[in-house]
């Protein structure tokens, strides 16, 4: 369980406290606010704050004086409209604020996405938690034989028991040193911004992290897909669960048309139009290389 | 006055409906949303949304559990800490969404703010209003004689008659020829992407505007400052007002370290140390060039 | 002709002057450097500076030492396979520094392309020069009757003609006007920031633009489009052609899986699947709105 | 030496390869182009490629047609004027790539810098090296007993023997299972993604890291400045000399305006004219808080 009493009675008394206010609300994510949703064995990622919601984002395309919309049914449609033709500014209407709480070798995937901001707990500053990553057995996958970037099958039973002894192992005992080396029971301690570069990519760390929509989708896309590490993946599902939750029209957008869609080359367009009008078409005849061809079969079997 | 009935009524309906949120509310700017405080005019500033407080600059600071502080007087206290050492992340963690009136050569200078998001109103799409600024006859001011890139004094009366005649007869006339121009009685009707050529800098566009504190601070601090262009510094006022209603502490530690303070060099600093023992600095035994000691001269005299 | 004879020999001298570096150089570009193609009636492109080659976009991916390639195929499969899945960090390591001419208002869309660095000409400090676009009889659209956004036939020709008189009559008495008012004999002047505002968005400004090669083929998609409007898309086309002569691998997978391809939604794959196994689907099995239909029918026909 | 000989014989293929060009060239950033600078025990910068020089920031600030100055003495004027005016825009028409070697904790704070573009070796796709910073004796500091967030005294013999013992074991074992782990003789092997979880912060990675000279300049005047950690100050002071021989005029600037010069707040400029004008002016009459008042004495005594 990843939260203290102390930390889980401030997320209550948070939850307690309901104020009015003039602003968009989106009883989606309301609901939502502040629970630690868990993660991996002792991850986390919780709303600390949300702007915005559906009708934000037409609203915003409209650049309108009320609240942006006849009828509901107009939104949906133009929400499907603007993202069906790539326009990325009324999603970045609507921001998100969230609490995350992360291995560090998923933190430094994540960072890669730039628009974004940002604010980590300090290692220099503070002193981190025992509190490491460890696989569960069915998540220790093998290295993929097919692919340099990817996973094959679980290990099977002794290799995984000895790869769990390390991981688990090796953790601990570079924490103890990591607690001997700060201590300051007679001896100087070393600084905690020196004796952190100990601890291995497993420990946890944690951040607020603040996004627009679009750059959140952005986001999504690319760690929600399937050829994600599973371990940022699981963060991605579990953030698509709550956007569906905030703003359903245009997460149901999204999951059409860039999360169950396809971008086909102009070769894969012309085979296509082809195979349309019964030619047979392989991947000599293509033009494609082999491994177009075979993620072009991938999309249209 | 820049708002049509429909636009107020609109507007007043949205302050009409509260409803309650979880969210970190900021009464001072609950007092200002959705109103169009006017601008030059017609322009108008409205805050449409914002994110977060006082409180989730610092709890974000501290990526803390709760709402992240144990005494008010703290939370000022960091927030000073942090605004001096330039640590710009927490203050990133507040949002302003604004709807703004302004016009087009003040859209220019504006836009050139990268990091925040913008929806305008189309021309391409949307026919423009008849609405141009014009100066008052104190703001018809002549060009300096000492700075490339500033005003002097105000025209004098003959002279600023017939630059208002100017301007008002020009934006007339081009107006009168744009809507000629797209009009479809009896003819095809020029496209309003192409018409749209024909109207001066001075006619009002409008936008939806979105931006982080620490961005807004930025902004503020080059758009409010004395130099800056008098059309695009009366919005910027306008906004101090609301954010200083909306976050007191950042906004003081931002009037203190950034509008009120100044950074000197380091041959300017020399200078200082050398006067406080008491020695008599000339700009020739500053090391400084004219310029220089000049601007120095403002800002220890 | 945009350029004056002291502009050309400036340009021709700095086209005389080889000098020996040990960077990647792209032949293709240094043939293009400091020339400026024209682009409309006033305006033109030219190629101030670039940084890197095809070669340094694999350098990159591969964190190499050394160039960073064994075969030259090898650097245009992998070119493919990093444009196809989305790997855009590798395209950011080619930049582009261009000098640019153009209309106020092909700039003011152009500048809502955030991720680049622009110095513009200042109406500020300098005087506008007296040119205007006027676009040619065969460019003078109508509005689009099925488009908000939208052009249909070029105008016929007493209308077109009529506005042709409008254009130039009123860009010209506009430009007299702010000549007169900046003006300081027997008189005071009005600040230039001031004058500027009395001329229409079809005078030529002009600026450096240098953008990272992922974000040009960012901008290169979306205004070298169809449905941009025309007079960006003739510089984004010109542009196109600089950047095929640079990068020609990186260009050439650009013009595949992105000016050539499409995006499918989700149920536009489920229906070209059912369309392959030999279904007759129409709009209303398809679960497509009219419109989405439409767009599909445009990309598989 | 953190070079293989294969490495540094492609480094001396490159910098025998001198081609001709019609670009900008720095001579003095031609002489360091490729070379490995060390930093640390097996880190180094290196310098890939480089666009522009002082001459650029000029022509880029006037927008001109040719090399963009007439005197050279202007060149240097007009850097120091943009850069006391906090006119970026100019200096962002530079731009520096840099192969770093550099330890994960050391990256985890460099990353935080959004603005540049940045490919890092894939440790999903490819092995770390068995290569670890390990501090030397003078470098292992005691936590600051006066800032949470800093170092005191080197830690004395005993202690600081313990602690090299315990960094160099953890290093040495954690690197042994990570081998061990990814092996596939007589076993699957684990996934690479999975297996560095095991290696602790203090290993080394390497990354293309490219920036234009404003967000540089950003950089260095945090990172080189006193109060950054050690490790990340090195690869800041070295970059320093590498960008003083490319662009000296702004280099210059940079030192005189931001790292040699101070910012002071409203209260502080307060007191020092009072202090100019003879009065005695202590912690209590200042207005400012402790905090305040003891780095206010730091910049003027």
């Amino acid at each position: 369980m990843p939260l203290t009493p102390e930390q889980q009675a401030e997320i209550d008394a948070l939850r307690a406290q309901s104020r009015p206010t003039l602003r968009a609300v989106a009883e989606g994510m309301e609901a939502h606010l502040y629970t630690a949703y868990p993660v991996l064995d002792h991850g986390f990622v919780r709303v600390i704050d949300y702007m915005g919601d559906d009708a934000a984002i037409t609203q915003a395309a409209r650049v309108s004086y009320g609240r942006g919309t006849k009828a509901v049914s107009n939104d949906e449609g133009l929400i499907r409209y603007l993202m069906r033709h790539w326009h990325s500014t009324p999603f970045e209407m609507c921001e998100l604020k969230l609490h995350v709480k992360l291995p560090v070798f998923v933190a430094r995937q994540w960072i890669r996405h730039r628009t974004a901001n940002v604010n980590e707990y300090s290692a220099r500053y503070s002193i981190l938690d025992r509190e490491f990553y460890i696989p569960r057995p069915e998540d220790l996958a093998a290295q993929s034989t097919v692919n340099n970037q990817g996973r094959g099958e679980a290990l099977s039973g002794e290799e995984a028991a000895r790869v769990l002894e390390y991981l688990k192992g090796d953790a601990a005992r570079t924490y103890d040193h990591y607690e001997e080396m700060i201590g300051q029971e007679g001896q100087q301690g070393l600084a905690r911004e020196l004796a952190r570069m100990n601890l291995p990519a497993n420990i946890y760390t944690q951040w607020y992290w603040k996004v627009d929509l679009h750059n959140l989708f952005h986001f999504l896309r690319l760690r929600a897909d399937a050829h994600a590490q599973y371990e940022i993946r699981v963060y991605a599902e579990e953030i698509c669960r709550l956007v569906k939750d905030w703003v359903p029209y245009a997460y149901g957008a999204f999951e059409d048309y860039r999360l169950g869609g396809a971008t086909l080359s102009g070769k894969a367009l012309d085979c296509l139009r082809r195979m349309l009008k019964g030619e047979e078409v392989t991947q000599e005849t293509s033009g494609m290389s082999k491994g177009e061809w075979r993620e072009f079969q991938g999309v249209v079997d």
